[in-house]
């Protein structure tokens, strides 16, 4: 299975990458090609260092579209439409979203669009065949990248298709010690991507870092 | 110190008030006052049973006000206007909201009153001397009541009175195992509050029960 991450050069998508390519082939997109390249060799530098192999390649965001099963769109809300503007098909395939539509504020609060989440937002740009879920929402980017931590976290995991929605809990179950949750169909999106700009408050208000989630 | 709670005759208030009554004077409160003696007789004979003693008294809701220092607000959503507007005496009193503005359709969703969050409702409710925060919103009526089961739980407290914060979440440290969190002023609390329809969402479709939260 071939998972190619959107904006795979950004702070998420590096963590996330490393973490997935030797579980999976990890196509890591990005506007440049080259950027995708470097980051890609410095990767497999970094995993090859701790005894790890991995299959990571650099391509285009277009290119990990179109190479993949599964493509994770790992970009900043504010540059959600602009960027899947630029971008296409996406007909049938899984799409992931991490985003969380935020801003900082006197604090971090949730910003969702009309639609009501960044995910329905999603849907609403993509052909009505994608198959959209949420994930990872709320992994915070150091955690991705410390890869001497396991990751203790749940994850919540939003869609309407529900054998996509097993495929991704699936995935999510691989890494690390992360345990996938179904949070119901992707309406319920808000709810989970309100938590990141909750967990950045409380990290801040409590001289915490990287605050992850548990549910039990 | 006394901690009144209003509508405590409810599910929730019922078992925050055995949980409670160990460790503070409580005095719990109901639109009838028959009803709160009663409810507080038969927690009395429970922890009289578990070998435990207790302060524990049945009065009306406006008394659970004017002879309390700590109010909690125990009311459903729905309910919240309604009883507050038949309620006085909230001048310089922490006022503690567990309340969830939330609803069920196909899955449980979040739907914040035009102020953006119970609380911002209660602030504009109460005299602007009252000083509100949330707390205790995610923990489930069956946990409250289960006297014998630890809460492990996280706590996100908002408020913006930093003094009457820091307070709530010396109450939270002392119950059980809950561990409080500043999650930040009076205005992040739609954050707190949607955590409920997702912990809902999540045991319905994972097929648990009462799902709680821990931040790490």
């Amino acid at each position: 299975m071939t998972i190619g991450i959107v904006g795979g050069t950004g702070d998420i998508g590096e963590g996330m990458a490393m973490r997935l390519s030797p579980l999976f082939d990890v196509i890591v997109g990005s506007r440049e090609k080259e950027k995708a390249q470097v980051t890609c060799e410095s990767g497999i530098e970094t995993l090859k260092k701790r005894g790890q192999s991995c299959s990571l390649t650099g391509v285009s965001n277009q290119t990990a579209i179109d190479d993949a099963d599964i493509v994770i769109l790992a970009i900043p809300f504010r540059h959600l439409t602009g960027t899947l503007e630029t971008l296409e098909g996406f007909e049938g395939k899984i799409v992931i979203s991490p985003v969380n539509p935020m801003e900082k504020r006197d604090f971090f609060t949730s910003i969702p669009p009309p639609e009501g989440s960044a995910a329905l937002l999603i849907k609403k740009l993509l052909p009505p065949s994608a198959r959209i879920c949420t994930a990872f929402n709320t992994i915070a980017a150091n955690r991705w990248k410390s890869l001497d931590e396991e990751l203790s976290y749940s994850v919540p995991v939003c869609g309407d298709d529900d054998e996509a929605k097993q495929q991704v809990m699936g995935i999510v179950n691989r890494i690390s010690k992360l345990h996938a949750f179904d949070a119901g169909p992707l309406g319920a999106s808000c709810l989970v991507e309100s938590l990141t700009p909750l967990l950045l408050n409380i990290a801040r208000y409590n001289k915490m870092k990287d605050v992850g989630i548990q549910f039990k």
